[in-house]
């Protein structure tokens, strides 16, 4: 499908709302994107580029609110326009009006805001859990790269869910949401509690935990994983709380004992990669 | 070894050079950090952070120029100045005399400036590669962070080298160095020729090659490492070159096909786990 196509233009032309001031009450969601994203955003989230749009556009759980098109881009962004339901506005800016909203130089052509669902308690989460499933357990995640990397790595190994303790942080932040590549728009996550209350529901629920540490005795590549495995991952100053290591199985990602330095992240994605089904265990 | 007693503390008064002129002359070479990152600092480079420099000077293939250091972490870095020759400078400033000198609040309380080796010719770097060997090699890394953590990842995983095109950027950054946690100073590297010229030497000097890509057909859980490997990596959007993927043993991350999509540093880290001498195959 091309959109450079006369009635192409006409008809996205006819679709989108062009604004010019920046202070119009429509874009009141959009402004100062940057330091808002600080203080919450009573139920909603920025959404920014192509491919974040994307999955938010295919994903039902999420209700779209508006999107916002630089001018010039427009024209490359018609499939989203048309993936976005037809009483949900779309408006169109230059880039003076759009970084004048935004706060500061906006590089991206579009950006949306989506609507929070309710948030999934844990125990709905476990509810819906196949009888083989791979689940990421965070404690303390408090910064939003690692923590969008980490669902990158979740979706692209296809982990069931992504179960945060309330220390970890906000995986709906603009930044974790652009760093997953729209992946924590796409696996299922639940934030409440603390680590021990995640992990005594887990073990109820039938799930072998693998706590990923550097002082772990077993290798990653020396253990199978169950039907339904569970990977604990802590923050990298502290890692995860010594008496919960005592009691779960801690497993180590083997590496150079004069380095011995993973971003949490990169940790992440090669306990992932060994324990999805793809790596054909 | 504690910096508390009052000997050290005289001892670490003596050592160091107390600035409060921001303008000074010694301090040129940390002006306006940030900026001149992008032209280069004829034969210099910054490292920043304890870590890094703790990497910094146990590295006798690189010169430290001078030291800078705030004031209220000198105490607490009492073993680098310990570590730092004593024909170094070590400059100590207040913060807002660090502020202004680097352009940008500077979290980082120490920074060093290290001179460059004369760069490293692939050939020079080949011949020293021991029997069994495992080197890293990127094809048009343009982003330091990423760069950094490639590097960071080879450290953890003690690959021999890093070798990249000429169009990779420079691994002696500020930022790659820092995000490579100072691994960018450890790992040897070379920076020089066409992927195509680096092939070819390393099909020379007996390396198997595996070209990291999401189309290659064999997983990497299906490969046998060589006793020289060699892992190709290209850039997150255009990957390798299709002619180069054509002659190479191409193999994949097994993953989603639904959300294929790694970030480069995280697929290094991946595939060095996976072919590093740590992973017991």
């Amino acid at each position: 499908m091309t959109s450079s196509l006369p009635q192409d233009h006409d008809w996205l032309e006819r679709r989108v709302v062009r604004i010019s001031d920046a202070g119009d009450g429509r874009l009141a969601s959009y402004r100062n994107v940057r330091e808002r994203d600080l203080v919450g955003r009573e139920g909603r989230f920025i959404a920014e580029g192509k491919v974040v749009l994307n999955v938010l556009l295919s994903n039902p759980a999420f209700t779209v609110e508006s999107l916002l098109i630089l001018e010039n881009r427009l024209a490359g962004l018609a499939e989203q326009v048309r993936l976005c339901p037809d009483d949900v506005p779309v408006y169109c800016v230059s880039r003076e009006t759009m970084d004048a909203i935004a706060g500061f130089p906006m590089h991206r052509g579009i950006l949306a805001v989506g609507q929070r669902s309710a948030p999934r308690s844990l125990d709905m989460l476990l509810e819906t859990m196949p009888e083989r499933a791979l689940a990421v357990v965070l404690c303390g995640i408090s910064n939003h790269d690692n923590l969008g990397s980490i669902f990158r790595n979740a979706a692209a190994f296809e982990a069931d869910c992504v179960l945060m303790d309330a220390t970890s942080c906000d995986p709906l932040y603009r930044k974790a949401i652009r760093v997953s590549v729209g992946a924590a728009l796409k696996v299922p996550f639940a934030r409440e509690g603390s680590i021990e209350e995640i992990v005594g529901k887990l073990q109820n629920t039938r799930f072998e935990l693998f706590a990923l540490s550097p002082s772990g005795t077993t290798s990653i590549y020396d253990v199978a994983p169950s039907p339904r495995t569970a990977l604990l991952l802590g923050t990298e100053g502290e890692g995860l709380p010594k008496t919960l290591l005592q009691k779960l199985h801690a497993v180590q990602i083997p590496m150079s004992s004069s380095f011995d330095s993973l971003n949490v992240a990169t940790a992440s994605g090669i306990a992932l990669s060994r324990f999805s089904r793809f790596s054909g265990l």
